[in-house]
């Protein structure tokens, strides 16, 4: 009996039903929500596509699912890529801001809406549906394909290290496609080839054991206003960090990173008109351009402020405690844990060390040599795929953070992207999403590096 | 038929009830709730202790309530004494620090806690049973009583001005008691003869249309960060208020009043051990005492801060807005409209033009001559009552807020307060509370007062 042959579009049909479900599954890590119904549904899908899975849990936090498809013999290829993915997506809030239901997937307008939907389970599907292609194929699978999915990537993938040591037999390959990726404001298709490292901070103030009436302010300190000033003095109203060592170490990007980011020129009216933005980049009045900013310096984010009466109108009140939340972005050479050392030294320098410092998650940097034969070939079939209509582009660091350190000390191997992201996605934001259109693209990406990572 | 006399003991036991369904009334300005049965409840009790009432509503806001007790002929008093309080409430919040339902009275060890017990529902109460005492005695009531009791205290009385200036004549009288008051920290008993103004602010900082994933920090301005060193800019970390113009203009207090000041040692031990205060007095490193601070000197208060993500865990988002409440506690001489006028300044000065800024509500101190005979009457009055156990201590400026300006801007008249609150009562705060023999040594106040100023 002959195979039947169905094409990318058919997959994509046939699979639909599977794909959504996949996305109402509301896998929020960081409040551990549905994770072991979705580390289920991971490796079924896996399983259902042709693929061997292991749930990996051996070693604490969420489940690290493998995922394995096993080259044609007839290809002789000894190859392997390792896919990146991960099946936890961000926290949904603020709620009355989105447009449709976060959970539930609905099309509008050749747009997919769901939380998680680009940030990544639609990249973890479009590479099933390559490979389902590729198997009922003449050809065949042309190389060996693995799968690390894991849990925990939104809450700075605690875990991940280890379990790469670990098991760094078991994931070893010859490069590894990460989790994200896709179309800039200017619909160039981006190769990212580095991230970014983090450390992500609670800071805590606290005044007293219960909130006072304001009048004794005449008297009383204040954690809102300690905690205010605190994270002033962390960094200066021109966006510089004045923490003594911040910007110490920093590696040098190479002549070939350098020279791809200059060549880069990121869109601030895009970029504006994106987001609604209020005011200029910041970087208008720093040393160095926005790519560079984006590519090569690290950054200091307040992402979020609580302290005392936060509703309509007016309570008289000396809130006891104060918290903030702080994202620092790392660059190669920094250290998360040398960091929180610098800002608990300059918190206590600077009359703080009241002020409680706790470092939440830590990652550092991580960029690939973007002139490695493996990262070629992602660029190569990308221009085979999007060349006729987009620009395609190596990046040497995404703004981003992600776990891509641990793949190179541990499995030693080069890292490049590929997916179905667009620069309106709204990652780790309300109303998120993905283009139909480029869901389908990234399918034929995927396939085209498959072919021709064989020879690679 | 002889008329039965009841003691002070009796009345506060058969109109326990009535006391306790005032408390239940949920009557929080800020979040208009249950306004209309607390007016009618007012009212009823007015009426029901002997007085006649009229509710007063054609100026906007929350009706005021009129209450007239007339002068019993056989004394022969012209005298008429005005009570001022207010039937509204603060919010309840934060709801998981109350020990008790905060809308359900509850006794305790003999403690009533409830929302708006001690500010100030039970002195609205005592005064009521003071007048039922002295109606049912032999005497008779010794002289005129006016009730005004206001619904927008808590919401820095916005519409009582208008109120006060069209219905003068209604109001007139010889002096005011005022809606609070009580022991110390040290159980002084503490008549208040003035009180600070407000300015009351909200602060907003936008920076985009959506929340963005932080690795845009790079390049992309942040409203939390921009509130942060818009709020540091206006007062420094030892705080002093750094607005041009802000100590301008103040009014010295008179020499009775700066030896009263004087006279007063506020135990700072005592507060620290209530409020279980983290950090010292902030007037240690400044050139004023802590008396002088509460009495004589404005403040600047963060009442509340919100941006971003603000639950547990971590989300990297960059927040499109931040919001602060500032109150700012006035003294004489400062008037609310110029400190508006002033902080606005100073942002646009400092580089925060984009920091928008609304005064929520503004209101001038006030200042009663404390060597007036009206508030030496009081005072004499609570010697006799108190004097036995506690020091009596005429305090020129209560470090709180009240529309005491009002009063005496269109009313002409001296202001003193009697209440039974006492320095644990957590007014504002969760398990706010009187001790029950506070309030009814309150009651004997207020009949020892009524009493002799037939005669002042």
């Amino acid at each position: 009996m002959q195979k039947s042959k169905q094409t990318v579009k058919d997959i994509i049909k046939n699979r639909e039903k599977e794909f959504f479900d996949y996305l109402r599954l509301d896998s929020v890590s960081t409040q551990n929500r549905s994770i072991a119904p979705t580390v289920k549904y991971v490796t079924d899908l896996i399983v259902s596509t042709g693929g061997e899975a292991k749930v990996l849990d051996d070693l604490g936090g969420n489940p690290v699912v493998y995922g394995y498809f096993k080259a044609d013999p007839k290809g002789n290829s000894e190859k392997t890529v390792l896919f990146y993915n991960h099946y936890d997506v961000q926290p949904e809030d603020p709620l009355d801001e989105w447009e449709t239901d976060p959970f539930e997937p609905t099309v509008i307008d050749g747009k997919l809406f769901c939380r998680g939907v680009t940030d990544n389970k639609a990249n973890f599907i479009l590479r099933l549906y390559a490979l389902e292609y590729l198997m009922q194929s003449e050809e065949g699978l042309p190389c060996n394909v693995k799968f690390l999915v894991e849990g925990e990537e939104e809450n700075g993938s605690p875990n991940l290290d280890a379990y790469l040591e670990k098991y760094a037999d078991l994931f070893d390959s010859d490069g590894c496609i990460w989790e994200f990726g896709g179309k800039n404001e200017k619909e160039q298709f981006v190769i990212e080839t580095g991230v970014k490292g983090m450390a992500y901070f609670d800071l805590f103030a606290e005044s007293a054991d219960v909130d006072i009436h304001s009048s004794l302010g005449a008297v009383v300190d204040n954690a809102a206003w300690r905690l205010t000033h605190a994270l002033a003095s962390l960094r200066d109203k021109d966006n510089q960090v004045l923490v003594a060592g911040f910007y110490d170490n920093i590696e040098h990007p190479s002549g070939s990173a350098q020279k791809a980011v200059k060549e880069r020129v990121v869109s601030e009216d895009k970029i504006a008109g994106i987001y609604g933005l209020k005011h200029p980049f910041i970087t208008k009045d720093l040393e160095w351009s926005a790519e560079e900013a984006l590519a090569f310096y690290p950054t200091m984010t307040i992402c979020g402020l609580l302290s005392g009466y936060t509703e309509e109108g007016t309570k008289t009140v000396l809130p006891r405690k104060a918290s903030a939340k702080l994202d620092c972005r790392l660059v190669p050479g920094q250290d998360p844990l040398k960091i929180e050392q610098l800002l608990r030294h300059h918190l206590d320098e600077h009359g703080f060390s009241d002020v409680e410092l706790v470092l939440l998650k830590g990652q550092k940097a991580f960029r690939s040599d973007i002139d490695h034969p493996f990262v070629q070939t992602v660029k190569e079939s990308a221009d085979e795929v999007y060349g006729s209509h987009s620009e395609v582009v190596l990046s040497p660091t995404n703004p981003g953070t992600g776990p891509m350190y641990s793949f190179g000390k541990h499995l030693g191997i080069p890292v490049a992207s590929s997916g179905c992201g667009h620069a309106e996605g709204k990652a780790h934001a309300p109303n998120e999403s993905i283009r139909l259109k480029d869901f389908e693209e990234g399918t034929h990406h995927m396939i085209a590096f498959l072919k021709r990572f064989k020879e690679a």
